[in-house]
């Protein structure tokens, strides 16, 4: 038994955490990316977007009396499902990788889309409409990695065929 | 330095041992599931049709020369990923699984984005469109799950405030 307001706060922190393992996850492959500057370079614009999303969060906790030192630390979830997927990176790194981050992405927008219902039962659409504005650069960043899936596996594969160059990163 | 063949059949036995991984998570979802039979159903109606791609899978993994023998058996990473979901249905437990079902079923919209550019650069029309046709199934699955995660999260949290009414499954 808990009221819609304690969901909330319990999801919100839990949304804080992915923020920060998100941070980490793309920072690491944005640095590790050599030949593929398109998705590089989208990675890089996400980060920002990413650092924003995490501030407007911790807005949102604060406002709920939540101080940041009662934030969740990085869920062992999230924390597990981030180093299943990066022990996906081998000799197909660029496209496991693209992977993972569109999977990663659909993790958060499963998260704000659950946020919002839930901001919306609590009644509180300050919280409702930070999500709703992350939400929104999630989708956008989910639908660029699809579309741009296929292109990253075809040149990679064009890559792995030639004896001198990387393919992987 | 692999042909785009070699990818291919790599990605798909890895797609295999995921619908495999599918097959188990929504069974015990399906079966855990009491106060939300609309949810159940769709998860049931999806474990037939991963039946069926399993099988299909299996079929172009025979016409490519691998035996149902040679299957990697379910990789570590799917394992972890399905634990690390699993280990999240607790007190939420409803809402927890339908996003990871959501985010499961995105897992399989990459791999199949990704089978069908291999089989594209690999010329391998049948392969390619076995994927074409799973991949039309799994979009409709997360489509649906997004369009009622809302439904369900607000379900879940009128059921919550009752201190008679189970909210979790």
């Amino acid at each position: 038994m808990a009221t819609p307001q304690e969901h909330l706060l319990d999801w919100l922190k839990d949304a804080h955490a992915m923020e920060q393992q998100a941070e980490k996850m793309l920072s690491a492959q944005a640095e590790r990316l050599e030949h593929y500057p398109q998705l590089r370079g989208r990675i890089e614009q996400h980060i920002e977007e990413t650092r924003g999303q995490r501030e407007l969060l911790e807005s949102c906790l604060q406002r709920l009396g939540s101080s940041a030192s009662t934030f969740k630390d990085l869920s062992a979830k999230v924390m597990a499902f981030g180093q299943a997927m990066a022990g996906m990176t081998v000799s197909d790194e660029v496209v496991k990788g693209a992977m993972s981050g569109y999977v990663f992405e659909n993790m958060e927008i499963a998260s704000y889309t659950v946020l919002i219902a839930a901001a919306k039962e609590a009644q509180d659409v300050q919280t409702q409409q930070a999500c709703e504005q992350i939400l929104e650069q999630e989708v956008a960043m989910a639908q660029w990695l699809r579309e741009h899936l296929p292109q990253i596996t075809a040149a990679f594969l064009q890559r792995s065929l030639s004896p001198d160059t990387e393919a992987k990163r």
